[in-house]
């Protein structure tokens, strides 16, 4: 299906557009989720899960058959500015290893059964380094949001978007800091790993590219301060929404991408959970923002979209036991 | 295979005598988890529980493939004292429940991969109330250890043991706190949703049970104090220590029946993970007391086996990213 806009402006409008659960499901899974043989509330957030996940598919009785994990990879400008533990090549280099099953994102999407696809966005054309201009024009935006948006599979019944990008821990940071308010300090850490020096450097560049692109328009800040990558994001999230897919956000990077839509549109987040908290530092915060409380907890700082595939099995088997279980009068249990 | 033991004094022998992990698998495992294409420590606890799983397997690049749960259901004769919130039938009928595949457990084992196994263990003859005898005799306590021992499959890969027992959380608590110390008060909680009254009458009926059978021995405890099902539990996790098979240890219940093998052998443990912490309020106090970080964190607490069994998606997960991933050297990656 082609993305229904063509422009910055456009896109607002179809994200502003956006469905929301459906109440008679919703109504029917409570009432469903009361009559299975356990004692009220014993499967915890799995009985919540179930509950938000049969809303959104508008089924009270839903089944999870068709995970998608969409990977989106893109280069950065700001590599210039040495943020990275990692030569840019590693980004194109990856891309292949994705494409030969070699990662770990590929691994975690056979486990759950997902169908994995990846998008390599104009890796030998770099984004502005952000520090000089924005990272992309309105036009480069507006297709990586197009790309995003049209990579989703409308047939799909659960969605992962993961990233790969030397450096995009930098733009996120900076997306994060413009997007939901604090200091450059406040969001930069040590994304695959840099040393102090490398820290102070990189929160140094992202201070600068707030100075330099002071705006109040999350949209206008993920152009100015994110990558292809976080804008296909963005564009798939925003997809997957118009369709009633539920998604599974990832990591600091994706959660970047997301909080640009959750401020541009109240609640254009609640079709999404939080897979996982990740080890880099300031994700606890970007949670907290977005009023997402994480269903895994295993220091992964991966990216790829690898902490929110694995909590595709949390999500399944939520749903495999609100739409699988008998009631009490199909058992002939005792309800107590 | 036939348990190799006929006492409680042989079955202390055969804890003993069990295996530990092998050191060259690893080592093995170590040494590949630094080549996958990734930075160091990206997967966080994946990469800890796949080299652990490696250890234990004897095999540095493992594979799970034939996980087991096994459900072991006993009746409690300390609900003459009303401690439960559901009347003692409501135990076998979930064993029809999970014969016919209607409860939770069922939908997690089939979601993860695992076959399951359901144990009913004497039903129509529940153990003697704690607080006036010992739950079990001698015979019936090494019998219950043989069933578990002899219920797990020597060819599966990956063991979780669940329960079902109306009165459990009693017999539990009461475990708990002969084997690892502390008061009553300090291991009773509400189990499936006893109110503050029954929660004060569990207390007590925990204490008196405690004052009767004072006794420094934990598998005297898991005697004593236990049920046939907490007692099949600790077989079974005892043979897979003997088979080399790890353990996702389920919640409290579960946990209360290892930590008699913990405290009766140390290291009796090493081969097993907990799978989640539960909404029973002792769970985490038991956690810490075994040394164990829980998988999981979603407020379940059914038991069955059911946190252990989500949790098998974790560890295959850690599992198949380890064992399935790509080298930097296979895939042509700059490793940095």
């Amino acid at each position: 299906m082609q993305a229904p806009f063509t422009s910055l402006s456009t896109f607002r409008d179809a994200l502003a557009a956006a469905p929301g659960p459906d109440a008679a499901a919703t109504q029917g899974a409570q009432d469903r989720n009361g009559q299975l043989t356990k004692p009220p509330g014993a499967l915890g957030r799995l009985e919540d899960l179930a509950i938000w996940y049969a809303g959104w598919r508008g089924d009270a009785q839903p089944q999870i058959t068709a995970p998608q994990v969409i990977v989106f990879a893109g280069n950065h400008g700001v590599c210039a500015q040495g943020v990275s533990a990692f030569p840019s090549e590693v980004t194109m280099q990856m891309v292949a290893n994705f494409e030969h099953g070699g990662a770990a994102i590929n691994q975690l999407s056979k486990t759950f059964g997902a169908k994995m696809d990846v998008y390599p966005l104009s890796l030998d054309t770099p984004t502005a380094d952000f520090t000089t201009a924005p990272a992309m024009t309105e036009e480069e935006f507006t297709r990586a949001l197009q790309t995003g948006w049209n990579a989703v599979d409308p047939e799909t019944d659960l969605l992962v978007t993961g990233e790969m990008g030397i450096g995009n821990t930098t733009s996120a940071a900076a997306v994060a800091a413009a997007v939901l308010g604090g200091d450059a300090a406040d969001w930069t850490g040590r994304g695959t790993g840099v040393d102090d020096a490398g820290l102070a450097r990189k929160t140094d560049v992202v201070g600068r590219g707030l100075a330099l692109h002071a705006t109040s328009d999350p949209l206008e800040a993920l152009r100015c301060l994110g990558g292809r990558e976080l804008a296909a994001m963005a564009g798939a999230i925003a997809a997957a929404r118009h369709h009633r897919i539920p998604v599974i956000l990832d990591g600091f990077i994706c959660c970047a991408a997301a909080a640009a839509l959750h401020k541009a549109v109240d609640g254009a987040l609640d079709h999404a959970v939080a897979g996982h908290l990740s080890a880099e530092g300031a994700h606890q915060r970007m949670l907290d923002a977005l009023g997402k409380e994480p269903l895994l907890r295993l220091g992964l700082r991966l990216g790829e979209g690898s902490g929110a595939a694995l909590a595709i099995g949390v999500l399944k088997g939520a749903v495999a036991c609100h739409s699988g279980m008998a009631t009490f009068a199909e058992a002939g249990v005792s309800d107590g």
